[in-house]
């Protein structure tokens, strides 16, 4: 039987197709209110996955808008009840339930501050979505999997609209709207990822390492490779793992590598060769025949994937890597230990 | 013979007293400077173990201060040319050799922006302090180890004088200059650090876990039992790592729980809680008994350090364990492999 996880990862383009169309026009306005607002940065709240996904925004709103992304500490806000001053800011919520405790009280905040808040949620009746100025509707439908995939494609495709619509620099519209397809096409990396997933049966030391824009690809790759598989896989920018880190690496070590075509290419092109030296078995996720002719296994994304929008497709072969595995195990796909849906912590 | 390591380490009480004497006359002037300053936010720049330290900035400067801090992201300053606007903010750079060039790029277009620029190093002839608008000389001696302690806790320390000179909230200066004293007495967690170490000899999945003030102290013990000891010792915000991560441990893992008294105590004895439930063992570093009774090594901090100080007390037992650990398996303690002092990327 497919399981429910298999079912979502596979539903990612339609996903991502059905929040395109239904939310840009709703978009275009937010986008010109947004700009008329002399916005000096963008604070960022959001936990896990969702955090991933602030990760890619930290990058895409510097790079296209000029607007400096700073990841909102909720702690200061819950607990130590000393949040800062939110002067000049958008707050950004992303939270598939819209129940996360911590990123509601950031938002209330804000709110009591007069920043303006918007909420990237998957359910636009949750409590997140009533506490926010303007919400994105992610249009993911029901994520019964614990472990989550398409709502955290559909954020990052918000994120990716809502930088159109705001007048980000060098961001063509027909590329975003080109994405479902091409995430079809990443899908077509299965078998690869199944085959890899073999190949880590027996491997629990893995490094997932990305940077720039798909620093928040590793991320989300090591999670889901967590909380899935149960796999001691770590995320790191490709950059800070060769400032001391990288000493760790020998032949037990697995690095998954993402390496798509862009300005990173050849950082990540001398990072891959860095790892290979230390003994280190090379996974990587890249468009590039040079690169992936360069590793012990390879995963081919689609051609023609503007770097800003490949975390889109960069992260859908780790996702089928850790759903193979979980399977390679005999784990439960749809029901890992010790987690639930919803997290609530303070 | 005793190891350059050891010595930066045991110096750390004398390098802290230096920096407090020699930096506070000029911090007071500095601290008024900046405070007439209509800034909205902090950019703060660094990698590796200065990053760390700026992760403690996030929790301080904010809680203190109400200014919201941002983590800078090099690569849109070197490699994309993308770099954001820099309005209305305090870039602050740290770097101990003040070399670091992804660094420098940063402070130098903070400068060419106008935004003003402060700059805490090692070496106030170097390139960093060379372009900031303000410098803070961390007064640390001559660093010869690979791995940094001396200039980590100094940074730390340069960071809470500075936010004390701005009219921190809540920040009693006569705290942080009994610090030197109670780094001291951190010191003699040594032989227990050294049972800890002999006990981690043949571990290798390691999980640090901290939060708030002390998320950066968890950063820094990793990347220490990374670089020195090849442990594949993880670093994690406790709360993140409730939303997913967790499903990885089991009796294979030691976590090593940063728990100083403070706000975040009960949540952190809950993480411990749910650690030990999950069959891995417990190392507490903390001055609360309940926590020490509960876990199963215990690392005893002094009492009476205020938690926006306890970043400093708390690193000193993971970097005694570091130490110590390296020595027992029979590594070099002052040249780790594949890693050299000065790193340069972009």
């Amino acid at each position: 039987m497919t399981s429910q996880l298999e079912r979502e990862i596979l539903d990612q383009p339609a996903a991502l197709a059905r929040l395109l169309d239904a939310e840009r026009p709703h978009l275009a306005a937010l986008g010109a209110r947004l700009r008329a607002m002399d916005l000096r940065y963008v604070t960022l709240a959001a936990r896990g996955t969702s955090d991933n996904a602030g990760l890619y925004a930290k990058y895409l709103l510097a790079s296209s808008l000029g607007l400096p992304v700073a990841l909102a500490t909720p702690s200061l806000y819950t607990l130590y009840g000393t949040p800062p001053r939110l002067r000049d800011t958008l707050v950004i919520g992303i939270s598939q339930s819209g129940e996360s405790i911590d990123i509601i009280a950031v938002m209330e905040e804000a709110r009591r501050q007069g920043a303006p808040t918007l909420a990237l949620v998957n359910d636009t009746a949750s409590a997140m979505a009533r506490v926010a100025d303007h919400v994105i509707d992610l249009h993911a439908g029901p994520e019964r999997a614990v472990a989550a995939t398409k709502t955290y494609t559909t954020s990052l495709g918000a994120l990716a609209a809502l930088a159109v619509a705001m007048g980000g620099r060098n961001l063509r519209e027909a590329d975003l709207l080109a994405m479902p397809g091409h995430l079809s096409r990443a899908l077509e990396t299965a078998p690869a990822a199944a085959a890899v997933a073999a190949s880590l049966k027996d491997v629990d030391d893995v490094i997932v390492a990305g940077r720039g824009f798909n620093l928040a690809t590793a991320h989300e790759i090591a999670i889901k490779l967590k909380e899935l598989t149960y796999t001691h896989a770590e995320p790191t920018s490709s950059a800070d793992f060769l400032h001391g880190p990288i000493a760790i690496l020998d032949r037990r070590y697995t690095v998954i590598a993402i390496a798509p075509t862009g300005v990173l290419l050849p950082n990540q092109r001398e990072f891959i060769a860095r790892a290979a030296g230390r003994q280190a078995r090379v996974v990587a996720i890249s468009d590039d025949a040079g690169v992936l002719a360069e590793a012990t296994a390879a995963l081919r994304l689609p051609a023609g994937v503007p770097e800003w929008l490949s975390p889109l497709t960069a992260v859908l072969p780790g996702q089928l890597i850790a759903l193979r595995l979980t399977e390679a195990r005999g784990l439960n796909v749809d029901a890992p230990r010790a987690i639930s849906k919803v997290t609530k912590t303070l």
